[in-house]
Formats: C-alpha cells, sequence, structure tokens
C-alpha cells in the first residue's frame, strides 16, 4: 500500500522500473544487454532469530535476493551489502556471517562488490542489492500470464512455514530427520536459478514464493489482468508434512500452503509446452508440478 | 577496519569491485559499457536529525549517492530504495518524504526502479543503491594518483561541519542569510555530476569529500601509494565562513577544513592540465582551487 501510494509514481516513468510489480528491475545497456536488480531487506527480530547463526543469515540473505535474480531468468553476477551493525560490533558474529557470504558466493559464483557499514541503535540488519545480466528482452516477468495457460510450481510448497511454526514451537516434530529437512528449508532455501534460466521461452510469467503460493500467485494475476484456479490436492508437498503433519492434524492444508519463505518458483506456460516442462523435471532433478490453470480475470 | 577484515577479501577476485576502495563499483556489460553502483545508508539520529524535514532527507539520501557516481565521472541512471520505517507508518512523513525524491529525480533525471520496505522497531533508517553509466574503461578512480599531479577541490570546504555545529547550538551565527547558507549547504550537498564528467581525461584521480578533505584525500593517497602536501592557505573557504566564524574566532581552521559531509570533490591532475581546470571553473560557475600537490609515499 505503501509502495503504491508513494514509490509507484516515482517510478511510472522509467519503463525498467517495471512499475515496481516485478521481482527485479531492468537497466538497458547498449543494445544486447540488461542488467537486473533486486533489493531486500532482512532485520533480526523480523525476518530472523537474534540468535540464528549469522552463517545461515549471511546464506539466507544472498540466497533471498538470488531468488528474485533467478525469477527473471537471469544470471546472478554480484551484490552490495548495506550492514547496520549494533555497536559494538560483535566480531565473532562477524567472522561467522563473512564466512557464510564466502561459502555462497563459491556456491553461486558472486561476488561481493560495495555497500556501507553503519552502526546503529536498533537491531541488526542486513540490506542486499544484487545485480544480474541477461540477454535483452529476455527477462522473465509477472505481468504477462494469459488465459489458458497451465500453472506449475517447483519443489514442495510450504516447507518454510512448517518450519516457522516448528521453530516457535507451535507444533511438534519429534522425527530428526524431519527437523532437519525442514529446518535447512527455512534457513537456506535454494534459489532456482537453472530452472529460472531454463524457463526463458517456456514460461509465459514467473515469480517466486517468497510471501506464500497464493500471495504470490496473486501478484502474477492482479499484473497480467487473469484469475487462477489451483487444485489443492495437486499442491506438491514433502513427504514429511504429509505423514507428520498433515495427518497428524497438528496444522491443515490452507494453514501449510498459505505461509510464505519457501522461495520456489509459481510460473504459468501454454499447455503445449508441457512436455519441455516434464523434460526439465527430470534434466533439472527438480520436482516441477502442474497445480491449476489461468482464466479470464471475469469468470 | 571491519571492511577491511571481513568483507574486502569477499571482493578480491572481482575487479569491477575495485577491492571496495573507490566511490562506487563497475560491472562490465557487453564489450563497450559499465554500470557503477554504489550504496549509503542514512540512519535516523546518526546521519540526520529525527525531526529534519523529511523532504530534505530524501533529497540528501539521493545526493549523497549521486556524489559518488560524480566522483567516478558516470552519469546516474536509476536508484532502489532499502527503506526501514518504525511502525506505524507516519503517511504525513512519507508524503514528505516521497515528494523530496520527486523533487531531486527531475532535477538529476533519475528514477526509482525498485527496493524494500520493511517496518522496523528501531530507528528510521533509508539506504539508496544508486546505479550509473558509463563507456569501458572511462571511469575515475582513486587509486591513479601520481607523483607530481596538482591537488584540485570544487566548491567551499567547510561548510557542512560548520552547519552541523550550528544546528548542535555549539556555534552561533545570527546573521539569517549566513545561517541560510551553511543550512542549505548541509541539507542539501550538489553533487558534482558536470564536473566529474568534465575531469574524464583530465584528472589522475578523483574521490567526494563525505569524511573530510584530509580523511578523503588520504584515500587517494593510500590507494595509490603517494603521499600530499596541502596548503592551508588555498583552501576555499566561504566569505561567510572567513568573516563571522574564523575572524570571530569561534572555530579554527583545522577544525573547519577535518568535518566531513561537502560533498565536492577532490581531485588530481597533471600540471599540464592546469589551463583545462581553469576552463572548466568558467564553463561550470564552480570555484575549482589548487590546493596542493601529491608527492612520493616516502618523501
Amino acid at each position: 500500500d505503501i509502495i503504491k501510494t508513494y514509490f509507484q509514481p516515482l517510478a511510472k516513468k522509467f519503463a525498467g522500473s517495471l512499475s515496481l510489480i516485478d521481482d527485479a528491475a531492468l537497466l538497458n545497456v547498449g543494445k544486447n544487454h540488461q542488467v537486473v536488480i533486486t533489493n531486500d531487506i532482512l532485520t533480526a527480530g523480523v525476518h530472523f532469530f537474534e540468535d540464528d547463526p549469522a552463517d545461515f543469515v549471511a546464506r539466507k540473505g544472498l540466497r533471498v535476493n538470488l531468488s528474485d535474480i533467478a525469477a527473471m531468468g537471469a544470471e546472478p553476477v554480484t551484490y552490495l551489502l548495506a550492514l547496520r551493525l549494533p555497536s559494538p560490533a560483535d566480531h565473532r558474529w562477524l567472522k561467522l556471517f563473512s564466512s557464510g557470504l564466502q561459502h555462497d558466493q563459491d556456491r553461486y559464483g558472486i561476488f561481493l562488490s560495495g555497500g556501507d557499514t553503519v552502526s546503529t541503535p536498533g537491531p541488526l540488519s542486513i540490506s542486499i542489492t544484487m545485480l544480474g545480466q541477461i540477454q535483452a528482452n529476455r527477462a522473465l516477468r509477472r505481468s504477462t500470464a494469459r488465459s489458458g495457460d497451465d500453472i506449475w510450481v517447483s519443489g514442495n510448497i510450504g516447507d518454510a512455514s512448517v518450519a516457522l511454526e516448528v521453530l516457535k514451537g507451535t507444533i511438534n516434530v519429534d522425527n530428526l530427520e524431519t527437523r532437519k529437512y525442514l529446518l535447512e528449508r527455512f534457513h537456506l532455501p535454494e534459489p532456482r536459478l537453472e530452472l529460472g534460466n531454463a524457463l526463458i521461452g517456456i514460461a509465459s510469467s514467473v515469480t517466486d514464493i517468497s510471501d506464500g503460493l497464493v500471495a504470490d500467485l496473486n501478484n502474477i494475476c492482479e499484473a497480467s489482468g487473469v484469475g487462477a484456479i489451483i487444485q489443492d490436492k495437486r499442491i506438491p508437498l514433502s513427504k514429511w508434512i504429509v505423514s507428520q503433519i498433515l495427518e497428524t492434524k497438528q496444522l491443515d492444508l490452507p494453514d501449510i500452503i498459505s505461509g510464505g519463505g519457501d522461495y520456489e518458483l509459481v510460473f504459468t506456460a501454454p499447455p503445449r509446452y508441457g512436455n519441455d516442462i516434464q523434460h526439465l523435471y527430470k534434466k533439472l532433478e527438480l520436482r516441477i508440478s502442474k497445480v491449476g490453470t489461468i482464466v479470464n480475470d471475469d469468470s
């Protein structure tokens, strides 16, 4: 609401802003290239717990930004880090934090290239600006879904929101293997960079699932002026969630699938690309599930 | 120190990071273009006063970033805004803040293209990432000053630090015209974009004066492996500061010139460019003063 009222008017004359409705912005450079730019804030007590391991915080900070780059189909290159640190600086925390950055830099082939570090009387807070690149006019968008397109999602939905309930202690998971799986999905979401890139030429629209499947699909629908019909039973859940959460009735399906933080991709594609998408499933060894259909907005 | 210990190692394999010692980073795009990227944080109570007018805060946030773009000789294009807002949102503040952004967007021909807005239990804080563009291998740097170069500064030095003392009430300025001049220099520093761009092909090194003439010139010296000799009497001061601060002995020269916040440019150039620089003085209607000489580090 704040964005719509105060900030969209500041973006409207710049085509590359995509009216602030997409996962990232595009900057034309020369005739053949676009730079993809995104920014996310993580604040202690809001987006992560104060006592979360610093290396996990660092890696999650990178990954939520990488997920935006993935949703555009682009290749990540470099990032800037704006760090607000409570005073005095906690060097043990900083050492672990920078080791986490190094770990995921190596994993994703990206590098730090700038930023700012200030001390703050408030909570520790991290803002990352990630830059990627893509050939001109190839970036995947939210606003281009069409009636009749299939709706697909990658991976499993709901793991991160169930993990959050586990961390808050509102639900109980005794099985250690399940606990480990869920917490890793929460702390270290996997940005779907390969999938995003492979969807160029196939998907009609893409976004990443940061706020929840329904909310993020709704962003696609609003941006594209279309509606969506989802078949609940097709939404992919991990076997752990089915057997230990759903069947034990600790949470019901709407609770599980409405939470965010999975950082999977939800995308639309004309039905003729069904086989190509099945092929990606095998090639990337990543579950990709058809969950519904795009319909006219008035239907 | 934190940057050197923890973050420079994360940047060292990426040439465009400029080892985090420059005003901005460079991203190669295609063969002929580079994107210039910089990031600065402004936090209430640290970088501005809680009750500063929101439009001034917005404009200063843009201008300190534009100043980094100017110091690279680049042309600004677009920016991302990461905003941490105390809850509940103050819509009067937001309206004024966005009007300030609009004002300086129009002035400098830039546009908002993305960002993130979160609520925070801490103080209001603004992080801006500014992107500019420049032809490949034309960007001005800090690390390229050479012994024998002249040292130049634009505008007047010390206005912002004197203004800060006025705002804190530690010194007294009765003259309303002087007060207005000083506060405008503090709240609305003028990024020297035209000068920065004109210095391509002339200056051997450039940086902007954010932390103070001595500190920022020292950054050039460290990055270039050289020393500097400054002639105090040549440092350009506003007539207000000479007559109402220096001559009344409210502050002495070292205090005045060691403060930051002027966002003028300090640059070096071989003596043969003296005439070109005098010409820029007239063309840009901007005071440009020779204040010293670059010397060997061991001298």
